[in-house]
């Protein structure tokens, strides 16, 4: 029942170039546990997403992001997770931080979007995301990409957006020497 | 009746990167008040504008930048607004007080776009676009995005994309040291 | 009876960024004269191009490069002519007073693409246009936009990505200080 | 019986940037030879592959490329083959002899990449791209674009669509002197 807005979001960050070949990966809340995007779908043409209960053995074809999901949902009250590899998002990572945005909207949306680090698809990983998600509505995991959360997929998606295009603003002005 | 011409641009703003996800705005005169894209929408599948009087209350789900777009109506001619966020235009806006395109059509068709500040959705950002469109048909709010006025959605996405394209080559200049 | 090759050609020029908004214009020899695009058109849904005598007065709503346009066609045998605006040759004629390209395909191709200056819609621009689409498929205006001749508006077309794909590799060096 | 996913990877490609016109071509071992796309063919409506023998004579309308095809399927397991000119890719070519990428799916899946040298089409670059993807699932021929092998077309291009964003990160943080 989700199929229609995973495949509508996925479509939207393929297009704005915030995610390529089979990168990234959505879910939100159902039931006990999450539906999550499957392993190596093309986001913009998902197929229907896997039920993955909370705890324990999760399906064949669950992304292997799972671990970061059920972090990210044990710790905060998110209904929905974009996670995405927007390239400026990434290169900034190895520059700061922490990113804080210039620009208007990041600035009233997400003035501190945390970066942390961790081996994709680690235990590790999945707590410092969660870890930042409870401070930001966005954060960049070192390298890897952003993990963001919302009421919905297109507010994950929306924050996904005002990261990179932040970050984006930030190398421009950094490779005019400012 | 405008919502074939406000897809059809939102689709050619979303299409070249002028905006994501669900930035930006558009918006026509229509009767005594103006039609201006719903709050939160994507500008290409935006749906039925608001009508919104030139005064006075606006209707709930009005875009929360409709006070820039009736200052623009009641202190110049146009006919149509067009609010984007583009990310070169937006860096730039950084930089300058004044953008001076380089390119042959900015400096035939916008020789100065000026760069005005305020806050998104503020009476003073609302004067200082009015006041910037007296004298352009296009102005940049410094670190927010393009505000552009014409005759039609047409061409106030022209000038959009004009001023896109004259920062994204000072930036490209720029950072080859010029 | 050229309406398809107009779209198709204008599609793939506007879908790679090499022309926004109703930047550019298109031509092929028709009869005694030759076949171009209208003015203000959006190139990716042309319409039906105006049919425009060699010499003398031309209809309404041709496109105002149509002097570019004759002059290469009376000065050299190309069959179609792409004029567009692609950011990084327009950024790029502003250091070189010819690109040498780097890239393979542009060394084998087009191993020097001149750079020619005069104001947009001119008989002087015409005259040099023509007379560099004399040495190398594809020139740049400087600060305006290319213009590339071919046995058909494909050959044309993929001289116009080849001096873009060139520029842009140029300036990425340049921007690494190379 | 390949067209389908001849033409699902080619539009990936293109609607990614990954080639632009009429670059690249894409291949799969089929009987005792492989069916590479056409010559000079738009990758995203490449119509039918044409089937070419190991050794010998080719056909009418063979990419001119077959020779780097038949030399890696003859040095290596991998049963399809992306080639791309990938605007990143290319230029990180010029400044390095060996692509090591920042980002975490680089460093899992590609972690050197490496960067070989000859004239498009020759058989000096066939055994130096052959002897490139015994080591790495893509390389880099210098100055003119990636090829990656894999199982599937889409697992080649998923190699392409790494290295790209592997160099292109690396390039944004050039720039910016690190």
């Amino acid at each position: 029942m989700f199929d229609t807005e995973f495949e509508r979001i996925g479509q939207r960050l393929a297009c704005e170039g915030l995610v390529s070949a089979s990168a990234g990966n959505l879910s939100v809340r159902s039931g006990d546990g999450l539906a999550i995007s499957r392993a190596g779908c093309y986001l913009e043409e998902p197929g229907a997403p896997v039920q993955v209960p909370m705890t324990g053995a999760v399906p064949p074809g669950t992304s292997s992001e799972y671990r970061v999901h059920r972090a990210v949902y044990r710790a905060t009250p998110y209904r929905a997770i974009v996670h995405a590899h927007p390239v400026h998002a990434v290169a900034a990572s190895f520059l700061f931080d922490e990113i804080v945005p210039l620009d208007s909207e990041g600035e009233l949306r997400c003035p501190r979007i945390p970066v942390v680090s961790g081996p994709p698809g680690s235990d590790d990983l999945a707590e410092a995301v969660a870890g930042g998600l409870e401070k930001a509505p966005v954060v960049i995991s070192r390298g890897h990409g952003t993990f963001a959360g919302g009421a919905t997929l297109h507010e994950a998606y929306h924050y996904t957006a005002l990261a990179e295009h932040a970050c984006r603003i930030l190398l421009i002005l950094g490779a005019q020497g400012r």
